[in-house]
């Protein structure tokens, strides 16, 4: 008969406790397959416990395998091979620190957030929850929130006099997650060309997708079509609007050839709209969507850079058949949004709120750009140095007359606790054209930070 | 000299309809490629409007791409040809409206998401916005907040027995999301073992990741090992803890097995614990990733089923050598899950609310399943069915006595405004063993609705 001493159970509950030295006995061989166990009421009698306790013992070890029961003859042992107790854990990769911060971060592309007016965001939020609090917790459509998507097409009529139904629009979260359905939804057989240099995680996506891309080369007016045209790529991945990182606007002209090919070749164009929204100065540039007569643009966009990226919110806009194609191959996926989420955000925009604070982000970084631009063009080395700006976006290239290498200037900016970023790494092909030349996101880059900025890079940029 | 009709120029600013002007007439062509326009203070003087108004649409046109400048002779038309413009756009497809209510469905997995304590949860939403409403903004380390991983890892420990390091967890946004990446992780060289039958989206995500699927049978104790050698796999996704939709619950020596498979083929096992926090009586089965001592086994889990679906948050815990790869190999991916979401879960989890809330949950649950199994045994058709049941989860297995072909009976069903879902449509590889076997989700059925459900499902399952 099973003896186990009840008094060393410690804090157990009676029945875990029978439980777990009955498994233990049964996982190293004391108790054989096949073995009979006492009965429930033999067992209660013998350990002085209630038949409860036996019982429950008993459903724990049957619920997980370790004994069965035949009807009317109680309960065996099931076969159990003897496992070696799992071996202390080894030591785990720890999660990489973020680096001591920087004295000076000209490489990470910084928003502001603290500009953002989290407390009409809040509000916002708190209103969701008291008005209808049970919009946290009703499933959302599979392309996103209706009144969010509605929302949305409103704001591109609106500002980028774009003519979209929200029944196109489908909501995801972010840009990678986009990047992902996008690899799906265009098939494996794809062969995206993207942009040489361009945004490192467009091609890293699409190839841990298992899709083919092709770096193709930029010319002065956008992507190369003499290069595209011998690409053999089907897709085209690009944001003619303000190219990251060169910050070339492509024209109208060269847009239009790039509508011609996609006719011509029954190609597909992905418009990344990234960050379209911060022009300094006139309209915005009229989308490559709002040009596409046959329905071969997917228009794609976040809020990353204009509200945070820890928001983890996007949208692509998809012509009609493939959006009848993204229904039927990918409408199983559930939007990745969280509802709460979208329906601030869906307040957020219709109350205009999106708007104004994408009008004083605008002013604010013009501001910041010219006080940035103007203490490169009075510093010490301000004659070895060509900025290339556009009127746009959140960074600017930045060529520097040296003989010294980028990995040169690199180091030893390292030393002195300054991140820069050179045009070179965000090349898939190298080419000599890139050297010496600086991306500069100067958008963390506060007044009060110039003068030593200055100082640093006059350091670093000495001969 | 061009000239407009200035005063047709409706609510416009001046320099808009003037850029539109000149950009029509060089997209008609009357503007020729290579002409030039005429001076800004020639044009202002023609029209009557000041030199800056010219010069903003001038600015525009340059920014597009329809004119160029060159240096002290002014503006000239850029190559642009002349594009139809875009046709009235065609129809859209619309989104499929969800279907009018059904009368009863037992189909979908329903939550019931009424009983979500969302007053904690807005109250800690307006706590984390009002102490820390930067939390919005910061972004969010890649495989998620640290102080909700430590939450989780806690959780597991205290009420799974896992030992689990936050720095081993990845947050994403649901169980597709993280079903994408393990997709990536484990290559596309990986040949995925899935059970059959099986819950549908595993398989759909797999394989338009264009991983390569291999359904492998059942038998009573889980996954068939004999099936699983010769389906040449090395990745095999699995519920032990409660299979979906049989509810089977593998016993220790088949886990043991599969274990053993792992070791001996290099192989892993994803263990995909997706409603293991429904168990109505006894401790929870432990977890294979508890008794795995080679580092072969991914957890993974959602709040989908315990919160809610629109929670949109799941996890993973990656054994140390994968964690390692997926850091090499993913580790540029932004975490999916929004910052807020993060901040308050982490608060729900530690503060005990999700625990009791679970607690609550399972005993309604399991009043909701005892009156649900009540009423089909005192049904007219109770002689005719046998239910299997493990006493966890959301869903049992009713298998009728019928010689109607199951289509047969969903298509009266349909008639009648009921759902039914039968196991059939959850396999891949048909089998008659599969014929005549409802999987009913009883987690929405009301107390109330039973009379008129077993009235309905009465004459359905009358012969």
């Amino acid at each position: 008969m099973l003896t186990y001493p009840l008094e060393e159970r410690g804090g157990l509950p009676l029945y875990e406790y029978l439980y777990r030295r009955i498994r233990a006995d049964i996982l190293a061989g004391t108790l054989a397959v096949g073995e009979r166990l006492p009965s429930k009421r033999q067992l209660a009698e013998h350990l002085h416990v209630s038949v409860i306790t036996v019982e429950n013992a008993y459903a724990q070890l049957e619920a997980e395998g370790y004994v069965f029961a035949k009807p009317k003859r109680g309960f065996f042992v099931a076969p159990v091979v003897p496992l070696p107790a799992p071996p202390p854990s080894p030591p785990l990769p720890s999660i990489p620190v973020p680096k001591a911060a920087w004295r000076l971060d000209l490489k990470r592309t910084q928003v502001d957030a603290s500009r953002f007016p989290v407390a009409t965001w809040a509000r916002l939020t708190r209103q969701v929850l008291s008005e209808d609090s049970g919009a946290l917790l009703r499933p959302v459509p599979q392309q996103g929130l209706p009144a969010l998507r509605q929302a949305i097409a409103e704001d591109l009529r609106d500002y980028k006099g774009m003519a979209v139904s929200p029944e196109q629009i489908v909501v995801g979260a972010g840009a990678e997650y986009l990047y992902l359905l996008l690899a799906q939804l265009l098939g494996r057989e794809a062969v995206f060309a993207v942009e040489d240099p361009g945004y490192p995680k467009i091609r890293l996506v699409y190839e841990a997708c298992g899709a083919v891309c092709r770096p193709v080369p930029l010319d002065t007016r956008g992507i190369d079509m003499d290069a595209l045209a011998v690409a053999g790529a089907n897709i085209v991945h690009i944001s003619p609007s303000h190219h990251y990182p060169t910050g070339l606007v492509t024209p109208i002209g060269r847009r239009q050839e790039l509508l011609q090919w996609a006719d011509r070749t029954g190609g597909t164009i992905i418009e990344d709209d990234y960050d379209s929204e911060f022009r300094f100065s006139g309209r915005p540039i009229p989308t490559l969507q709002s040009i596409d007569s046959s329905g071969r643009v997917i228009y794609m966009n976040t809020f990353s850079q204009t509200i945070s990226p820890s928001m983890r919110m996007g949208f692509m806009v998809l012509p009609p058949q493939l959006l009848a194609r993204y229904r039927r191959d990918l409408g199983f996926y559930a939007c990745t949004v969280p509802a709460l989420e979208q329906h601030v955000l869906a307040r957020f925009l219709s109350g205009g709120h999106y708007e104004q604070h994408l009008s004083r982000m605008r002013k604010e970084y013009r501001v910041r750009r010219d006080r940035v631009l103007d203490a490169f063009r009075s510093s010490p080395f301000a004659d070895r140095i060509s900025i290339s700006e556009q009127g746009a976006g959140l960074h600017f290239l930045l060529r520097l007359e040296t003989v010294r290498s980028d990995e040169a200037l690199r180091r030893q900016a390292q030393t002195l606790g300054v991140r820069l970023g050179f045009l070179s790494e965000y090349a898939a092909v190298p080419s000599a054209a890139y050297a010496h030349t600086l991306v500069v996101n100067y958008a963390g880059l506060a007044a009060e930070q110039l003068p030593e900025a200055m100082a640093l890079l006059a350091q670093i940029f000495a001969e």
